[in-house]
C-alpha cells in the first residue's frame, strides 16, 4: 500500500480547519501591519538555493535536489527568505520598503521526528529595503498580536544581535568565530555542557570557553555591556519600541539563529520553557547581494505553523468538530429527495454549509453517517413534514431539537447560532 | 542574474490579491457544499504517481522526479486526484461518502506557452464512495455556483460519459479505442481536419471515420440515441437535476478527458467558444484499486485557478488596487514619528491595514512612496495636527481630503468605506 513519502503527512480535514484557523488569523495581522501577499515556486534554481550566503552548509545537505528533464538542476525551497530575495533581485522597479507575506510549504530532507516533518508550512514577513529598526519592531508587534489572538499570553520573543555577538565573539580571539557560533546556537539542544563539549572539541582554550559560557547566559542589555557595546543600542531601540508587550520580549545572549545570512537583530518565539521555536527570523543585510543583486538592508520573521497549530492541539485551544458541514439534510424516503435537495440549496443560499445523502441510505444510516462526519445538526424531511411545512432541527450533540418552517429556513442561522 | 526556473513564476502582490479573492471564493462555495479541506504532500511515491490507471503514459513523461537521499524514488504531484485515491486507501475508516476539497499546486513538465505554467493551482472537489448521479450534480452544481459568483453567466459545462463513447466506439469496430479516445479528445485543438488526418494515420478505415466524426458532432441526448444508449440515462439525469443552469450545461459527444482513470460522465468546462478549458472532471470508479485499494466509486471536478484569475484579469472584472495596505500614516518630521506610530496602532485596531515610513523619508517622498505602492489613502500628521486632535484623510486617487479626529479613529471606517 502507498503511503505518504517518508517524512511528509496529509493533513486530515479535522487538522486542516485548526490549520486553516491558525492561517486565517496570521494572514488577517500581516495584513494590517501593511504587507502584501506574495507567491513563488516551489522549486528554485539549485545555484540560488546553495548560494553561500543562502542557507549554508548545513541547509545544503537538505535540500531536495533534482533535475528537469532538460537537466536544469533545481531544488525546492528550504524557506521563503532566498526566494523573497531573488523576487526584489528580479523586480528593481518595487517601491522601497518593499513589504510581503508568503505563507506556504518549505521541505528540508531533515530527520523527521515528533513535529518534524520534512515538509511543513512558514508564514513569512519581511520587510526589504529599510535599515531602520523600527522594521524589527512592525515585524515583532505583529508576531505579538498573532500570539495573543491565537490566545497565548505565555510566548515568549526571545532577541539578540548577531553583531553583539560577532564583537564578542572576536574580543574573546577565537579563530572560527563562524563555528563558535555554531556551538553556541545549540544552547537550548544540548545544554551548557553540551556547549561546552563542543567547544573543547574545537579547540578553544579553557578560560576562552569559560568567558563565552559567562556571556551567553546574560539576559539584558545592561550585563552585555559589561563585555561589549555593540549592537546594544538596537537592542534597546526595539524593547523600547515593544514596551507594550514587555513581558513577552527579553534579551537573551545565547540566542544566535543557524542560518549564515543573518546580520543584525535576531529573533526566536517560543510557546513556553524548553518548548522548541515556532518561530524566528532577523535581519539579514547581505543576502540581496550574495544572490546578484544590489546590496538592500532586509529584516523579517518566519513562523513555523505546523508547531503552533501542534501545540494549540495539545493544550486544547481549539474549538471546532471534524468538519465544516453544518446541517445534513435527512430523506426519509426516495419520494421525499428532490424536496430535500431543494431544502439543502436554501440552507446553503443562506451561507450554511449543508448536503444529503449520496448513498441511497436509510434515515439510520444516514444519521449514523451525519454522527460520523461530526455533522452538528440533521433536519429530517418526509411526508409528514412536506404537508405540514414544518420540520425538526436535531443538535446531534445535546439530542435537543428546534422547529423549523420549511418556508423560513433562513431561521436555521439562528438555531445553529451563526448569526 | 537568477530567475524562476522555467515555466514557473512569481505571484506578485497585485496577481495575489487577485487570485485569493477567487481561491476564497472557490473555498467558500466548496464548503457550503459539504466538502470538507485536506492537504496532501507535494510529492508522492514515484510508483503511485506512474501507476497505469493514474495519469497514464503522457502524464507520465511530465511528471518531475527525484530521488531523495536515501534514493527513494518520488515526483511532485501532477493532480489532486491521483494523492486523494491513496489517501483514501490510507484511512479505511473514513465515513463514506468521503467529500474533500484541496485547492494546491501541481507540477507538469509541459511545454511552457501562455497560460500553460509549469506549477499551477488546482482547486478540486471529489466525493469518493458514492455511485449515485447526484454526486455528479452536486459537484456541478457548486461548480455554477462559482462562476456565477465570480461574475461570468457565459460559462459553460460540456458534459459526456465515457460509457457512451466508448459503446458508440466500439460498435464502430475499431481496435484500439483508446486510441481513437485520445485523437476525438483533440478535437478542439486540432478541428475536425485534425482529428481525420489523426485517425487516417492512425489505419482507422474511411467510412469509420466517417461515422465517428457524425458521431462526435452531436449536442443532444437524443441524436446519441440514435447511435448507441449506454450512458445517456445518466446524462438525462445529470442535465435534469441541473436543470437550474439549463443554458451553461450542455451535451457535447466530442468529449472525452485525457486522463485513463474516467470511467463515467465527464465534464469540461469553458468560459467562451474557443478559450481553452478551465475545469475538468469525471468518474473515476477504479482509481482505489489501481493504487492498492478495494475499489471504490469516486467522482470529481478540478478547477484550473490561474487560467480563471487570467481570464477575468483580461476582461476586466477585478476591481483591486495594488496592496493590500489602506492608510498611510505621513509623518510631518521626526518629532512626531512616535505619534504616528500610536496613530497607525488605533487604526490597526480597527481592523484597517495601515503603515507609515521605514525610510525617515521627507513628506513628499512618504507621498511618492504611498502613491508608487498603489496605498488608497494618507493621513499626514504634524505639530499642528497633534495639537488640534484633528487630521486630514486623503483619498490618493481624488485628491479628496475628509476630517478625521485623532480620537475618534474608528471613523475611518467609515471615510474609506470599510463598514
Amino acid at each position: 500500500m502507498f503511503q505518504p513519502a517518508r517524512g511528509t503527512r496529509d493533513t486530515m480535514p479535522e487538522e486542516m480547519i485548526r490549520q486553516q484557523f491558525v492561517i486565517n488569523i496570521i494572514k488577517r495581522i500581516y495584513e494590517k501591519y501593511g504587507f502584501d501577499p506574495l507567491d513563488t515556486p516551489a522549486f528554485e534554481d539549485w545555484a540560488l538555493l546553495s548560494a553561500k550566503q543562502g542557507g549554508g552548509e548545513e541547509i545544503k545537505q537538505e535540500i531536495y535536489y533534482f533535475k528537469d528533464k532538460s537537466e536544469r538542476e533545481l531544488g525546492l525551497r528550504f524557506d521563503l527568505t532566498v526566494p523573497l530575495a531573488r523576487v526584489f533581485v528580479n523586480n528593481p522597479q518595487l517601491p522601497l520598503p518593499f513589504k510581503r507575506y508568503q505563507i506556504a510549504k518549505v521541505w528540508r530532507y531533515d530527520k523527521p521526528g515528533a513535529n518534524r516533518w520534512r515538509e511543513f508550512w512558514q508564514a513569512d514577513i519581511d520587510v526589504v529595503g529599510s535599515e531602520s529598526i523600527e522594521a524589527e519592531a512592525e515585524c515583532l508587534k505583529a508576531i505579538c498580536e498573532i500570539f495573543y489572538e491565537l490566545g497565548f499570553s505565555d510566548f515568549s520573543i526571545r532577541i539578540n544581535n548577531r553583531k553583539t555577538v560577532e564583537a564578542f565573539v572576536k574580543s574573546v580571539d577565537v579563530k572560527d568565530y563562524v563555528d563558535v557560533f555554531r556551538s553556541v546556537d545549540k544552547m537550548d539542544k544540548i545544554g551548557e555542557d553540551g556547549v561546552r563539549k563542543e567547544l573543547e572539541g574545537k579547540g578553544v582554550e579553557e578560560d576562552k570557553i569559560k568567558k563565552i559560557l559567562e556571556f551567553i547566559k546574560i539576559r539584558n542589555i545592561e550585563d552585555a555591556r559589561k563585555f561589549v557595546s555593540e549592537g546594544l543600542d538596537e537592542l534597546e531601540t526595539i524593547t523600547s519600541l515593544l514596551k507594550d508587550y514587555g513581558k513577552n520580549i527579553s534579551v537573551d545572549m545565547s540566542l544566535v539563529r543557524g542560518l549564515e545570512y543573518y546580520t543584525g537583530p535576531v529573533f526566536e518565539v517560543t510557546l513556553g520553557e524548553g518548548l522548541p521555536s515556532v518561530g524566528g527570523g532577523g535581519r539579514y543585510d547581505n543576502l540581496t547581494e550574495s544572490v546578484g543583486g544590489k546590496k538592500i538592508p532586509a529584516t523579517g520573521i518566519s513562523l513555523g505553523v505546523d508547531r503552533i497549530v501542534s501545540v494549540m492541539g495539545e493544550r486544547g485551544m481549539f474549538n471546532f468538530g471534524k468538519t465544516v458541514c453544518n446541517v445534513f439534510v435527512i430523506a426519509v424516503n426516495e419520494k421525499v429527495k428532490s424536496s430535500v435537495i431543494d431544502v439543502t440549496e436554501k440552507i446553503r443560499k443562506n451561507g450554511i454549509a449543508a448536503e444529503f445523502d449520496l448513498m441511497n441510505r436509510s434515515l439510520s444510516k444516514q444519521l449514523d453517517y451525519a454522527s460520523s462526519r461530526g455533522i452538528p445538526y440533521v433536519i429530517v424531511i418526509g411526508d409528514k413534514e412536506l404537508q405540514s411545512g414544518k420540520a425538526k432541527v436535531r443538535d446531534m450533540k445535546t439530542g435537543e431539537e428546534k422547529d423549523i418552517s420549511l418556508n423560513e429556513l433562513e431561521e436555521i442561522k439562528k438555531i445553529i447560532g451563526q448569526l
